[in-house]
């Protein structure tokens, strides 16, 4: 039954994700297979370079092509729809969230089945999580998500440490995943919600006397 | 015959690639070291992707130290003559679309010897053909190539897709190589030629009532 | 002895390149966890790919967590002192100049110990110093590192060809090390301090008789 859900929302997770690839090809007026490039990096980036530092070979959707044809189906889909859902991108942003929370357990998960130490596994979530929408920007040329105002990488972070501390307290993993899922996702939708956003760094004079 | 054919337009694919690594540091006035350090990435880089994805490894240029060499002899002599091909940029372009074409073949039939499905061969053959050339435009922090408004990537997919469904349907590897070859070499030449790009996605005005 | 000295600058090296990243954040006013993101992508990407093309998996860190730990520490302090070192930018440069030449004599080593040859060798030793850089310039949106005008890519270049020359010709390994490290901290020094480079490509008229 979990396991159930969990494939099934990871499902979900990559479909948005390869749909924000896909708009970000709108965004900059490409082709068709454009649009199949950029949701298919964004859909499986960060789950590919995860793979590949711990060393999990092939990576995970080369002995399953549905990941690639489901990416690409999203992205000939959006190629004749994408005006639709940028119309509703607040609708989009919560999906997105959805992928982002689920990705960051996700990943968790496999770096922890791995054998990765916590903090390790902690890591591997919050790249699974961010690095799709990293490699999506810099092959748009976009500004990178993660200099975004709001919180972002840091609900991959939460949802990632919330996941690993449950199972470190012996917690049953559906209860860590939900637990993690929840809230990463809380915190993002918070933060979607109200603006709101982690304190920044603030540019300071120079240590030193201040001046008179 | 057909290895060594193969195996002599493999080395001119690294070379063209190499060079337009060696252009692009030329055109931002870097030393004989960035350019071989830019000649290298673009050269190598979209293969050792593919290799790393695939879990071939270590990727193929670690046992062969003659790829290195090859992007770097490039790269000192393009340092003392850039000005000759900057000034036949078209030339260029039509070395770059044997490389491109002659990457996707040979990438996808790397991937099809490794077990890879044939979708997932597919794009590994894109990835070869076209990743060294997005290393290389974000290391020198120029304009994607991907986002070009001629068929760049369609090519890359069309050779490989020819060459993977040729292989499939049990033709010999020489036909399907060649085969392969020339469906995307002619779809890039007949896009430089006549300027012909795919339908690209043009900005709607969202869904609903269309204005009164 | 060697060995802890060589143990005690790898971290050295880790410590800076995390700084450098962390200042980056705090010049694109990111929250903390976008400084730790940053400083750790910074101190140990050049190495993750070194791993990765070499098939050494999982990479260094996974099975050393206390790699990550060091990072994030780093980038947790300089979230409150980013304004310190900012102020006195020309002592960081110093240290990076450190870390810069230690990387590349390190990721030689490693190189060499997985049984690479001598150029693939250097090769490594390149990217383990250089790569940190690249991809901390490319998240923060930043001008790639290897673009400036002062002698960077080419000191750790003579730092890994040095000490790879020198362990061909038999050489203890702390005297290769330590010539290895002073020949490309020294480089990057004169050129530091004099604001010494290399000999740039310049864009000549194109071939043919010239202009009468």
């Amino acid at each position: 039954m979990i396991e159930s859900i969990a494939s099934a929302l990871d499902w979900l997770g990559i479909v948005v994700f390869a749909t924000t690839g896909a708009l970000a090809a709108s965004r900059k007026q490409m082709d068709v297979v454009g649009f199949a490039l950029l949701a298919t990096a964004t859909g499986i980036g960060g789950g590919t370079l995860r793979d590949m530092m711990l060393g999990l070979l092939p990576v995970f959707w080369v002995s399953r092509p549905e990941y690639l044809i489901v990416c690409i189906t999203v992205a000939c889909v959006m190629f004749f729809v994408a005006h639709i859902p940028q119309s509703r991108l607040r609708w989009l942003l919560w999906l997105d969230a959805i992928g982002l929370a689920l990705f960051a357990v996700t990943g968790a998960e496999r770096a922890m089945a791995a054998g990765a130490a916590a903090s390790v596994a902690v890591a591997m979530g919050v790249v699974t999580a961010t690095f799709g929408g990293i490699i999506r920007d810099v092959m748009a040329g976009e500004t990178p998500v993660i200099l975004s105002r709001e919180v972002y990488v840091t609900a991959a972070l939460v949802a990632a440490f919330v996941y690993v501390a449950l199972m470190l307290t012996g917690a049953s993993r559906s209860l860590a995943m939900v637990s993690g899922f929840t809230a990463g996702f809380a915190l993002r939708a918070v933060s979607l919600y109200w603006g709101w956003s982690l304190p920044r760094y603030k540019a300071r004079p120079p240590g030193g006397l201040p001046p008179a």
